[in-house]
């Protein structure tokens, strides 16, 4: 239906990838998604290779890929070999210089997807040889750099490609979570999308039901980009990151006032822990980008991809636009 | 070529409207995007009855409208009456809440476009009656809330829109540079768009040929929202704004140590005025946006809306996607 460059170099049916989001996209999630004509990733996150051991095998007979937190990555290489034994469909690499990581890739001859938030990111990852590249704006949930915005890095790096390596492939990421955000990604010049939020929306994601539920009602307003939630899981993310989540009471206290958190720090994670095993999502993070408001019911992920890609096709194959808003 | 509810409720050919930007969108330039077939908005800005009076008076026999700045406006109220004495096309109210003007305006039979930068202003723009909302993105140049994007904001409003308002039109704003933007910001929902950097970067624009020159060499991750030049100029703007500007020599001096700007004002003060008259954008402030990036030449203002409508039309007139980068 939608036919591009992505859907024939990778053999799928639809141009849309699940974004590798950690521990939410397991191989249930990832399965569903290539199932339903796109490429489900497997979160492989910050390096735990029993629990990516496990999700590989249990995906096994559906082709997914799989993604890493590259800086995270590299305290523990060994984990790409986890990922590399089974055959992925693609490696994703996110947050650090994909260079290091790059060769062992390609001798597997898996593609290497890159993500990059600056301009800048987008040079270093055609540097590594990167097979395609991810753009992701700062509207996106999760970590990010969060200067560039989803509307102009995609036709930037469209551009830099074009000029520079013009085989190498392009996502638009940050903010697309129905049809309109995929054919306006492919209108700025992407081969295809890479989404997170709608997918964490979804009856396969490996979300709490009481998160699902305030995701509905949430409107785009409420989420916030910041590192309170690193500053108190004591993750030590690079200084240029930060990380976009549902605003609560929690951000409330504590965005803003990150040194008095410092000082605090015991105290307020054991308040953290004790709010994500009670599922107490004023305190505890629900990491959504900014697409959360058009996430208005929770829904098979196959369902997802079929009603995007519809919507997308309509609106790209007429001789006129739509000029009625329509509900996503 | 590309109608929609913009074109036929303004009664112009392309849904293309340009951002009443301070000083820089004067009658030249605003003349020269209705010529070409959007409508041309004169930026009466911060509210100088005479420059207002002079350029409207310039404009004399081609249809444009004007915008304002809401909080300033509220402080030289009769500003708006020099407005809707020359029968403007339309008025647009930007950073601050429209409704004590919308009764004026309406009684003019004037329509009342009001740009919103999140879903609570533009909530807030449709209890004051707005005809067209102007959703713009934290990417655009210019000051704004900057919390929210061009791709989420636009079909967040959308549905807005069509669940409380279905008559009111829809622009998208912010990032919007060339027919990638405006093909995107249709298929986000959008009526058509409100395009300012683009503009700026234009011979008819009110913009000194160093800004241009600097502009055509920036890269979009060159960009950064600060208030900087608001304490510097002693403007008096609400808390919750700030704006984006080209990054040069003195936002990386000042922008994280504001209070020591404060401190440092009468001397930090005397040398921006002498950057300005003396061109030195080293120093002197260039109000655009992440869309720089997507500048690489300056053109008539004219040729700036044949190739971004054209472009639109064709990648929205396809059954599949272009899946090649095009050099915008």
């Amino acid at each position: 239906m939608l036919t591009t460059r992505l859907t024939q170099a990778f053999g799928i049916e639809h141009p849309v990838v699940l974004a590798p989001m950690d521990l939410v996209s397991g191989a249930r999630l990832a399965t569903a998604v290539t199932t339903a004509g796109g490429l489900g990733l497997i979160g492989g996150g910050y390096g735990d290779a029993e629990w990516l051991k496990r999700e590989l095998a249990a995906a096994a007979g559906t082709r997914v890929g799989c993604g890493f937190i590259t800086w995270s990555l590299a305290r523990h290489p060994e984990v790409l070999d986890v990922a590399l034994e089974h055959q992925p469909a693609a490696v994703m690499l996110s947050f650090g210089d994909p260079a290091p990581f790059a060769n062992r890739i390609r001798a597997a001859a898996v593609p290497l997807l890159c993500q990059v938030h600056t301009l800048d990111q987008a040079r270093q990852a055609l540097d590594a040889g990167a097979d395609v590249i991810v753009a992701q704006g700062g509207e996106a949930g999760g970590h990010g750099v969060g200067m560039r915005s989803t509307f102009t890095l995609v036709p930037d790096v469209a551009n830099l490609i074009a000029n520079r390596s013009p085989r190498t492939l392009l996502l638009g990421a940050g903010g697309v979570a129905d049809g309109r955000g995929l054919a306006a990604a492919l209108a700025l010049g992407a081969d295809g999308v890479l989404v997170g939020t709608r997918f964490w929306a979804t009856e396969e994601a490996v979300v709490p039901v009481r998160a699902h539920t305030r995701a509905v009602a949430a409107d785009g307003d409420e989420t916030i980009r910041t590192n309170v939630y690193d500053i108190v899981r004591t993750y030590d993310w690079p200084a240029e990151y930060n990380g976009r989540v549902l605003r609560n009471r929690f951000i409330d206290r504590w965005h803003g006032r990150e040194a008095e958190l410092t000082a605090h720090l015991a105290e307020a994670a054991d308040e953290f822990r004790d709010a994500v095993s009670q599922q107490d999502f004023d305190i505890a993070n629900m990491i959504v980008g900014e697409g959360v408001g058009l996430v208005q019911e929770i829904l098979p992920a196959g369902e997802v991809v079929r009603r995007m890609t519809q919507d997308a096709a309509d609106r790209l194959g007429r001789g006129t636009p739509r000029t009625t808003a329509i509900s996503g």
